[in-house]
């Protein structure tokens, strides 16, 4: 099942541009490394880029996949999953945090309905149809009852992922960011991570939206009972996303992997996209390279895939709101690299 | 000799507008909690602003002070003396780290000669009288031979900081920061540190611009020895700034002491900025509720003196590099709480 999206078609970022890019960063006006990360992040665009000093970032895009989760019933969250669609509408509206901060820093923001438990019907038609343009089914299975997708459901997930990839970056995107919102969506992508690490359950699983002690030990043995499900069919990143994902996190899936392939760095978010990034980068080993951390979430497995990944976050701010907000926060750091190598006085002109 | 500074005209941020920003933050269409620190910073700032939500942040305007200091002939930093009259000039050509995100984020920011060893006179007329309009002296003193500063010069120059806190202010600052610019500055702002807290020399000595091993445990014996020779003269806050400070340093305490009188948020910048935070709320205790912290740098000392305040970072990304430059790094942050608070959904609009 694994051939169509294995395909070694991701290239590594310039690893010459990032030379000069180091060079460059010792010769501008500042002790040596006293930018710190920013130096780190600046040499990854250039990377990404093939160019040194790295382009200014115009068009910041994001977008947010929505889904719902078969275990959403089950007592895994602090919301019920009407929150879901309630939040679509919330996007669109303008009103959803990500959605502030994409305002703020001049970043386009896309919502797509990818799985959400509802059709939506209060929209105005013309939004209707771009919102589900993408639409894989109404809700993922409950995981620890059954599988979260069909394989087709999850091949045509990540196709879709792809497809979106394409689109922003036809759209001239420079710095993507892929956001998640769904009542419950913290389960999967903490099962996808025990999984991708060969962790226990109990290693991965947080509190979420804010779930209390009781709920967040029937999280725990909730997630133990799919992974127990699922057994040896984790081994392969696909069949794990089938079993333990959703529409939304395979669409996210998807969505590096496209980022990837086109060579566009992408920023990523907290624990579900991390999720992501840990299944695409298994997918199609480089995918990873293209990723910069935007934030450090709350929840423990979230940490655990970005060590994995060997990716050190830019904000640590206790943020657990999902949307691609921790991402969205961390935009104006990946644009200060960018311009500090660009902008900033050689050591050699301070000579008076 | 403390009089002056010490009226007690600092007022506290409004307890009644914090309050209506926590509610309101509760109320926002998130789980509770879910966007962390920003939160926090958020009812700050409505306490700052006696308003809730608070107004954007349109005015971020930023004050660099540049001195030189006697210690920088004994082997404290990586970098020649010249570096700093040097550096002055890239800040008024716009290439210095600083001067590059405050162009990204639409801040104003300015250059002051408070204690330059230079009379910078290859600068135009008209430049060179702004810079140098509030100028102390030529180099501070060397502390572990002599006192940095004369008591006069001490008081001229926290009256200069309050001056341009003032001017500021009137301009229609509704953010400030002060920056420090100067070869060896760490090691005055270490010393203070030390002095404030109560602890030894080992404690507070970093590598600043970055010295190796001799030259680190040379600096530390040289701040234990004008430690020493302080003695007693540091149990009061202005004659610590004349006995181990500098013009640079006391006129950024002043700038602090300004905007907590003016009723105006700051953001504080590294070690020295911190230092001078320590040093103001001794002379005016509740200056530091005015201050939120930009972020964590690569010093000691600077860790040291924000827990002593309170404080907690907004960045850690290891930047060492000064001149405001951490805390400009860190403005879209507070922007982002700000407009979080003001423009997000509440909870009570996603009913359908």
């Amino acid at each position: 099942m694994i051939e169509p999206f294995a395909a070694p078609q991701i290239r590594p970022p310039s690893s010459a541009a990032q030379a000069q890019a180091r060079e460059r960063c010792d010769a501008l006006a500042k002790p040596t490394g006293a930018l710190g990360r920013l130096e780190d992040l600046a040499i990854w665009l250039a990377g990404c880029q093939g160019e040194c000093p790295p382009r200014q970032l115009s068009k910041v895009r994001a977008v947010v996949f929505a889904g719902d989760h078969g275990v959403s019933r089950y007592g895994v969250s602090a919301y019920p999953r009407e929150v879901t669609a309630a939040m679509v509408r919330a996007f669109l509206s303008g009103g959803a945090g990500v959605a502030v901060m994409a305002r703020q820093h001049g970043a386009h923001l896309r919502v797509l309905d990818i799985g959400v438990d509802s059709d939506l019907s209060e929209l105005p038609d013309d939004v209707r149809r771009d919102v589900r343009r993408f639409k894989i089914r109404r809700s993922s299975g409950a995981i620890h009852l059954d599988d979260a997708l069909t394989p087709d459901e999850t091949h045509a997930a990540i196709a879709a992922g792809i497809a979106i990839a394409e689109e922003e970056i036809a759209s001239g995107a420079d710095l993507l960011i892929g956001g998640d919102m769904g009542i419950g969506n913290t389960t999967p992508a903490a099962a996808l991570i025990a999984a991708g690490l060969g962790v226990p359950a109990a290693e991965v699983t947080g509190r979420g939206t804010g779930i209390d002690d009781p709920a967040l030990a029937h999280k725990t043995n909730l997630i133990e009972t799919a992974l127990h499900r699922a057994g040896n069919r984790v081994i392969d990143p696909i069949d794990a996303l089938t079993a333990l994902g959703s529409a939304d996190i395979a669409a996210g899936v998807g969505f590096l992997l496209g980022a990837a392939r086109g060579g566009v760095p992408v920023l990523l978010d907290g624990i579900v996209s991390v999720a992501a990034a840990l299944v695409a980068d298994q997918i199609s080993p480089g995918v990873v390279a293209w990723c910069a951390a935007g934030h450090r979430s709350t929840e423990p497995a979230q940490s655990l895939a970005l060590d994995k990944l060997g990716l050190e976050p830019l904000l640590d701010l206790g943020l657990r709101l999902g949307e691609g907000s921790g991402a969205m926060a961390a935009v104006p750091l990946v644009r200060s690299a960018a311009l500090l190598l660009g902008e900033m006085a050689l050591l050699s002109d301070l000579a008076p």
